[in-house]
């Protein structure tokens, strides 16, 4: 059976972080769907097109990794997908609480579908979408914190 | 002198987690009146009577408990009911650090009133009333989380 | 049916936070049962004698509060005793994951025993019997943490 | 070289919790410069100006401190005023992951800009500008929590 | 590639908690390798010989599923197995910071080897190896918290 | 009047932590005196003669550090020294509840003590001393983690 992973998120936008994580763990699955769940009263700084485009770009080398966008819950997502496994990155102790309780009420609609985890780098600790996003809106560069092909 | 007690909540929905918490608090004090906090610059995804009318049903049979709502803030409500002791669940970490804010500042305004904690079950953990919100919008499925009283 | 508590600890020795968790949890409670847990494996800096007849001598003058000691497990002195409710204090956010292990364990083994927690006041926050006795180890004053009853 | 710190914040009033610790701090700096963020996305209960105006009074004495306001970054604000220290209070392991990131993500921008922490007292530790403003929309009495000169 | 992964630790004794774990896990990974840490400074309740033998005996017929001991680095030991993978499993917060560190520690050690987590079921979120001893030395009942094949 | 900071710790052994938060800490203060805390009670790896001598190895260069080791309290160390300035690191929440405790109890003993906090390194925030020294007692390499003068 084939081990496939969806990486949910905003990516508003990609981060080091984020790429780290899918990087490290690609050898793991043999695809990992990074999916950008669409929400219709959280709005984005970025299109729905212009983050996937970027995306894209970055992993374009990638035959495992596959990008797209879904509405709806994440766990539905998955079984449409055939994917068992939600890939996720902790940075804190406050993100892993927000993402115990994700992760266990996921367990609850579909118990098919674990979570895994992998943790970032230290140096990667401090960066978020909503501090890079906060930066932007300052003026501020944040070319320590994103990748090259992030251009807006 | 009677033990009475105030549950202050959005209750938006009522979940099995905090029906565990009154059940289990009821033997304690003497009358526990669930109190939904109306907050105007909140809005909910539930009418203040819905919340109501959910919750008078399950706890039809029980005479120690009643259900209103109150506006202003909770310890001029206990004030006002002879309440000495509010009621609060505990899930989490950042549960804690939160209400121990809220609960020290309430005895800086009223000192004779103390906040009582119970532990949610280990089953509950996971279940908030905002995360029941966020897969009833996703159209997911939250019969594990909620009582059969709740239909919406 | 009574409401009976146990409130247990080292009390190594009971500090001022100890005493005001007591004394705000008095009225809630129709009997409160302070009892020093004899455990063979840690050693104390204070004798059992020593520090039970600090704690008796403090509350001498309350008829609802009673000070003993016990071996075994927690749960099932309180069923010895008839107390359905284990009162604790919470301090930090440590303390909370500590106590929250310790007390759905304690469900786990008995279901109808709760415990119940208090906030400790902001003020007592950074005393513990650990950190005094860490101050009378290297001779610092530690008048403003335990009351004038524990002479050493 | 000038000891500088900027202590940046919303002050939306100013609490005792933040008195304690600009006064705290003050021997350790050679100037502190007070000064509101000024966020175009996020509203504010009192005006610019009535909160510049409230710092200003309370520190009137004060030779060591200058009260202004600011736009952009934080670093950059530091840069332009020869400032190398941002000065923060810390009250709970809450704030503390949030000042984390964003003291670690400064850094990085600003390699020579250190952030310097120095604890709330105990009594101050549930305190917070956003507590305050709860309080007040409900009618409740702040005067425990904030100085006198904020008069509204 | 196969995927093989070390899940360490002292399971002095194994509970419900790392079962539950490993069997979820297993899909993921070609092989687990479940060892026992042999730490000579750490005193163990249970010989590590029983300790073996009750993990065997669980898992006999799970064919991907070796158990053995080990001395020295986690890292060295997945190398010397050929395992780009740490398997462990993540109850409450404390447990995360704790993880954290050992796990950035391994990967500053030996880069190609990544930690991956799963999380606890709720209710098994209480339950640890430390407090199952602690039960059984005060005479309490363990059996809602280890497999009936821990026999002691 | 000078500002002299007491940076007490067991530095057992130092770490690139310890010394990345003293030299940053540096420009602040007019001396900082590494000071090495004797316990009785609690055994070190190395000797304190070992431990001292590193550290002057490490910051020989210096003029405004100092290196000596003291018993007793903390703040009777710094009393006597005229250092009205603890300097602590803070790598996680974990370490920030630890270090708040014994922080607000040593403004209890010694108001006019400040403990003042920088922010380890994200990448130095997985080290500490005993992480090192486990890594070291299993014959693992640690030369990413301490200073080169830590010869052992």
């Amino acid at each position: 059976m084939e081990r496939i992973a969806v990486f949910p998120g905003s990516f508003d936008p990609i981060t080091l972080g984020h790429i780290s994580i899918i990087r490290r763990a690609l050898p793991l699955f043999d695809k990992i769907i990074i999916s950008i769940g669409i929400n219709s009263e959280k709005s984005s700084m970025f299109s729905l097109e212009q983050r996937l485009s970027w995306i894209r770009k970055i992993f374009i080398a990638e035959k495992k990794i596959e990008v797209t966008s879904y509405g709806g819950l994440t766990v539905d997502f998955c079984t449409e997908r055939n994917a068992n496994y939600i890939l996720r990155g902790l940075r804190t102790s406050t993100d892993f609480e927000f993402e115990r309780g994700i992760g266990q009420v996921n367990r609850k609609m579909a118990s098919h579908i674990e979570t895994v985890f992998f943790l970032t780098e230290p140096e990667h600790t401090p960066i978020s979408s909503s501090i890079v996003r906060d930066v932007i809106k300052h003026g501020g560069d944040v070319s320590s914190m994103i990748p090259e092909e992030v251009e807006y």
